[in-house]
């Protein structure tokens, strides 16, 4: 039986709500305007590929909250928003600023990091009289901190992501003659085997000189003895996503593979540890990025540790050295250090963890250690 | 061997942007900030996740076509762009329009349905002297006439899903007693035994009273006789999509299966036939909807009756019943009404073809008789 006909685990959409109407209020704006359509599913559940939703500041008894979609949508809307009024309409947005425009709204808030040009210049004609406020990333401020019901959905999503991966492992799908693509087959199989609803991101199997391509799509090259081969790939759990990276030494380690693996592995345990309110997401980066800038290869890891997890692979926060922000207590995020040598090889070990006062809950839990394998 | 490695398949990216100049030189304009990324690569080649291209009016020696993306594309765009100048900068719209900027460029035009209103605030206070200037949809204008080289990718792609349906149907697959999840995710592993690089979309497999969903997502339901089951799914080949849909009677066929079938067949095949260079997008729809309307079931075709194909799944032209373009020989398009029954069942047939003076090509070639599985 599948998750989503369980109605004890439908997230508490109301409360996440209520949330945003206090961030409506700080931000002195009457309503906002939600467009961008994952924010709407973390808002209401609702799936479909068109709509809009508008939700007033003011409004704790919800009179006014608004989600609209076209007629394709009409009775999967009702399953999945019944709590809300539904305004079936195929220009979304446009109806519901005139709605909110026949309600004298004042002051709507739109997300402007997600509306284009065109769609403000459309809604600004409609003469509705209302002031338009640019307000970007309201929803996805919100949606860094992980309440219980999505913790457990990245639990799953990284779960089948390790089974799949050991059961890549306990097969020998793993070895020297195979190519990238048929791994990279075989691992997307394994995670729909193993209760993913879908793949997270393409598969990225890297394999010798290709392993110091940080983003390498899987070709027909063929993995040989002395390879490092580098997995990076993620499940789907409910709509949340999993991200992990594991790179493993073909035949028999060298020297230098181990000597680049501990590398990586004490950069990525570093930036792991340094995972805490209240730190900011500068700090950790640079908490990783000194170990290896240590070893004298900071000009090959040429990108940010890490960055959040949830309804999208790549969401808020990032983790990089001009990153701002400050991390909370339930933020999910990556750690993903790598040293990638041009033409010889790279590694990059890669983990899904939750800020947790005391000590980041760590969601991928395939081992770390180097393997070899053939 | 895969045919992105044969420099033979290579598209001619530098016609395709002598086409673009012409459109700039028709839209009064000096330059083009081009920041879609599926534009990107339909005019260079480029498949990386963050870049910009700048192309100018009067530059048919190209000196000044620029491209830019960040550090870890440094290797990949080389490859992939050998032809343009390249300029590695991780804010790569800003970069360029500095570099515009400098170049004294005046009236450059930027996607302005792409681009955000967060996006065009930035770049307008860069101070560069610079006129932008508000142009959506050109590149998108090109993408619908494919050249020959997008036909052959279009036709691979149809004929991955072809050969994954006929090997489903061959082994059995589709049969009652199985679930959605399980056909949809055995289509999904044939399209990539018989070729494709990727799924289209998230594959549909409806039955029963699902069957009358229009875009229902695959669950644990089990096929049943009597049941209409509705597969929609497509491949991807060298980034273009396949998009089909089928629908079959499971068991054995009633009137009334046999009845909607026939009226949703003979709607599908005056769609296609309405296809021809100069026929308007809006006469394509009425010539399958009427014979919908005919029967008295308009209320039940709840959608348009199509859409171009290509880089995109969903692409210009749309053929709708609200559609204001016309068609163009080499323009790539679905044909795929429907009639749903809600609570009941519903049937569409959909195929890819390409606008031909002479009758359109077929690229989709399984058979659309009706056809009862057990």
């Amino acid at each position: 039986m599948s998750a989503d006909h369980d109605p004890a685990r439908r997230p508490d959409y109301a409360l996440r709500r209520a949330s945003l109407r206090n961030l409506l209020v700080e931000n002195r704006v009457d309503a906002l305007l939600v467009t961008d359509l994952i924010n709407i599913r973390y808002l209401t559940g609702f799936t479909g590929s068109n709509a809009a939703l508008l939700v007033y500041a003011w409004d704790s008894s919800e009179d006014r909250t608004l989600i609209s979609t076209d007629g394709r949508y009409l009775t999967q809307v009702g399953v999945q928003v019944p709590d809300l009024r539904a305004e079936i309409n195929r220009a979304c947005a446009r109806r519901v600023i005139e709605i909110a425009g026949e309600w004298q709204t004042g002051r709507v808030a739109f997300e402007s990091h997600v509306v284009t040009v065109d769609q403000h210049r459309g809604l600004a004609a409609l003469g509705t009289g209302l002031d338009l406020v640019p307000v970007p990333g309201l929803v996805e401020q919100l949606r860094m901190v992980k309440d219980d019901y999505e913790v457990d959905c990245l639990r799953a999503a990284c779960a089948a992501a390790d089974a799949a991966l050991a059961a890549l492992l306990e097969r020998g799908g793993l070895c020297p003659g195979r190519t990238e693509r048929q791994v990279a087959r075989d691992l997307e199989w394994l995670m729909f085997e193993h209760g993913a609803e879908a793949v997270a991101f393409e598969t990225i199997v890297a394999a010798g000189a290709n392993s110091a391509v940080p983003h390498h799509r899987p070709t027909d090259a063929v993995l040989a003895t002395g390879d490092f081969v580098k997995l990076d790939f993620g499940a789907v759990s409910q709509g949340y996503h999993s991200d992990m990276t594991r790179t493993f030494v073909l035949g028999a380690a060298t020297d230098w593979h181990r000597e680049v693996y501990d590398l990586v592995s004490a950069a990525q345990r570093a930036g792991r540890e340094a995972l805490a309110p209240g730190v900011s997401t500068a700090a950790v980066d640079a908490a990783s990025r000194q170990v290896i800038e240590a070893a004298g290869h900071g000009d090959l890891f040429v990108h940010g540790l890490g960055h959040g997890v949830g309804l999208q692979i790549h969401e808020a926060p990032g983790i990089a050295k001009t990153g701002t922000g400050t991390l909370l207590d339930g933020v999910a995020v990556t750690v993903e250090p790598g040293v990638y040598f041009p033409g010889r090889g790279g590694v990059r070990i890669e983990d899904t963890l939750v800020v947790r006062q005391g000590g980041p809950e760590l969601l991928t839990h395939t081992s770390k250690d180097l393997t070899v394998v053939d």
